[in-house]
């Protein structure tokens, strides 16, 4: 069909023609106007708490205690379950979010501008490792960083990027891909790149040196910084390809835990969801897949825009952390995605498969025909509320979304 | 011979046991009480004024105003040429300097010891790209930046070393091989691990946030900063392994942009020389071959630690930047390499060639059977003083130096 070729090609365009730059932090509600007492924004399609999984609504009630709206997670439980919150999708919002991805009014938020088309994104600070909340942790160590992160981190953060005029994105995740990063289960390159061009801008713009010292060890010790504003990025990347009339490029791919769900640009914000799968991976030590949850967060829009399992050949330490096979044939996982890509990214490149671009536009019509699901690089968070991350792993889209949505596609174009 | 396996076991022993610290940066003086006044140390096996390069002259020139010793380049040419300054290589005083590799006594130097002997190993702050006096520059650029480093961020560095006792590099260059790294002409994700250590320390102890912008500036916009540090690291790892009768490993490579010279174990301090060899590669806009001078520099002791031309598969990237070939091919490069040296490094690997352990301890008696010299991934300086970087590329080293070094070792070995 060539007038889904013609879609297609309009949608690859848009994508290689974004050029997100991180501009500033700022409280969710200035970002999000329309984010309103009680209401919580959560990673991946549509869902009810009757319907959410251990982690996410341990987060849920994490986040309602830190909004004040709870004393304590009984009583934020006890609201949750007798409607008291209203739930929305992040991706509803301009925003995404990791894991469990909870956004509510007063957290700050990091802002991913597309220059190219003027739209924005939001992503939250990574929290970092251990105990936090996108893995559902919810006690008083949790709380406390993100109120750190709210009045101190977030502002800081966000003084220096408009003081530097923000950081472009583009150039930087190219650097990172020659650097063992896939932006996924990877990201110490981008986050070290990160924080080596915005720490004499913190310096300069900073009150106080203990302040700023704590700033810098934060984000030095987070191997994982960068994941969030790889989000944003993604996030800010796709949306200008969405509502292209006949195109089957997917817009975005997410979890809530509970659903997978995809969003293609011909069929525009339809979700196409299917039960979410169980992801094959390695446990940290003292669990097992009985501890874990199924596939969880917005973070899939990595691997939307190219990166994350797609870009795996470019960062074959990282086949070892998540159970991905030898490190020496993790390109083979990238020629794999190659297949159901319309395109090759021109400066997203993998030096190791002699400058490669990563696989770009997800075809669904590839997908369905080639029997191949997209792969996705994921962190695995216990069943639990409150305990954490407990393994990384690599797991499948399922198939049946795709299968809905080239329906869904061909009806919209008059092909039954 | 089992004698000669014997002390080349001790030699690998001691090489990987090795447990290299950047504990300070103090000066020059300090350092090396032998450096006196009008005392120069030079990259390279030992040679004297009327044999040297251009940039070799250029940076005694320049020095020599800097120390105060002469008023202008003419008159520091006048006094070299008359025999007024003192000559040294810079391995006879447990330091090591990239390219013409200038050690006097009022520079700052990095302080590397090795906590499994307390052995020390001295190099200078790495100054940047462009015109720098490591190949050649001498103008007040170069000179005012020098006094930067001496009086400002020299002091400053060796404060928060002091402060967060030391920084340890042997996971350090471990983490920046699975990131792209191979320590001599790549070394930005090492560059960046150190400015991650470092960050929150210097924000700490630093005097005001305008100094200490410009050091994280500094420091942050240099992919060779840690360059430097590799090289001082890899002279306190291979100091230990002098002097081990019978052994046919070797314990230094360097070049003064004239001789290339090596250092075996069980020959001791005696240098074996050969005219340095001109490095095949890439040269930047406006350079050619006509414009290059023979290879230069102390760096090759990154060689000889298993690093840089030898680590080459961990750096697909850098194939590119000397002229290597294929990105793809890197690893050819490495397994070649292998073929040398006696051990793999079980600490020191790369992921993308199944986490194979880089080259360790070149065996002079391999090299020689073999005929494959090692490979030496190398900057390539103007001929002429004052000029600066004009490429990079691939070098092997003269093979007359290990015939010459294996006939000595027959003959202390008692072997016509």
């Amino acid at each position: 069909m060539q007038r889904i070729e013609k879609a297609n090609q309009k949608a690859i365009d848009r994508m290689v023609a974004g050029d997100p730059v991180l501009v500033d932090v700022i409280p969710a509600a200035r970002a999000i106007p329309a984010l309103k007492d009680r209401m919580i924004l959560h990673a991946g399609p549509p869902i009810e708490w009757g319907r959410m999984c251990g982690p996410m609504r341990g987060a849920i009630m994490g986040i309602a205690v830190f909004e004040g709206w709870a004393d304590d997670l009984a009583e934020a439980e006890s609201m949750a379950a007798a409607g008291e919150f209203e739930f929305h999708p992040n991706h509803h919002f301009d925003a995404v979010g990791p894991m469990t991805g909870m956004t509510t009014f007063s957290q700050p938020l990091m802002v991913v501008e597309n220059a190219t088309y003027g739209n924005r994104a939001y992503c939250a600070i990574n929290e970092g490792l251990g105990k936090v909340m996108r893995f559902g942790g919810n006690d008083a160590e949790v709380l406390e960083r993100l109120c750190w992160l709210r009045d101190d981190f977030g502002p800081s953060l966000g003084r220096a990027l408009r003081h530097m005029d923000g950081l472009p994105l583009k150039s930087l995740v190219a650097r990172g891909l020659t650097m063992g990063d896939e932006m996924h289960q990877r990201n110490v390159a981008c986050s070290g790149l990160t924080l080596r061009a915005l720490s004499p801008v913190l310096a300069a713009t900073s009150d106080t040196n203990e302040a700023l010292a704590k700033a810098l060890a934060f984000m030095g010790d987070n191997d994982q910084f960068f994941l969030n504003i790889a989000m944003a990025m993604g996030k800010s990347i796709m949306d200008p390809v969405r509502d292209i009339e006949g195109a089957s490029v997917v817009t975005a791919m997410c979890r809530n835990g509970t659903d997978f769900g995809i969003r293609v640009s011909g069929t525009g914000d339809a979700w196409f969801t299917s039960p979410v799968e169980m992801p094959a991976g390695l446990y940290f030590p003292g669990f097992t897949e009985k501890d874990a949850n199924p596939d969880m967060g917005d973070s899939t829009i990595v691997e939307t825009i190219g990166l994350g399992g797609f870009a795996m050949g470019a960062a074959p330490a990282v086949a070892g952390f998540v159970g991905a096979g030898a490190a020496s044939e993790a390109g083979h996982y990238t020629r794999t995605m190659s297949e159901i890509a319309i395109a090759e990214n021109p400066e997203w490149t993998i030096p190791s498969m002699d400058y490669l671009g990563v696989p770009t536009g997800i075809d669904i019509r590839l997908v369905v025909e080639t029997g191949l699901a997209p792969t996705i690089n994921t962190g695995i968070a216990h069943r639990e509320p409150g305990v954490g991350q407990v393994g990384a792993g690599v797991v499948r889209a399922p198939m049946a979304c795709f299968e809905k949505a080239l329906l869904a596609l061909a009806a919209s174009l008059g092909v039954s």
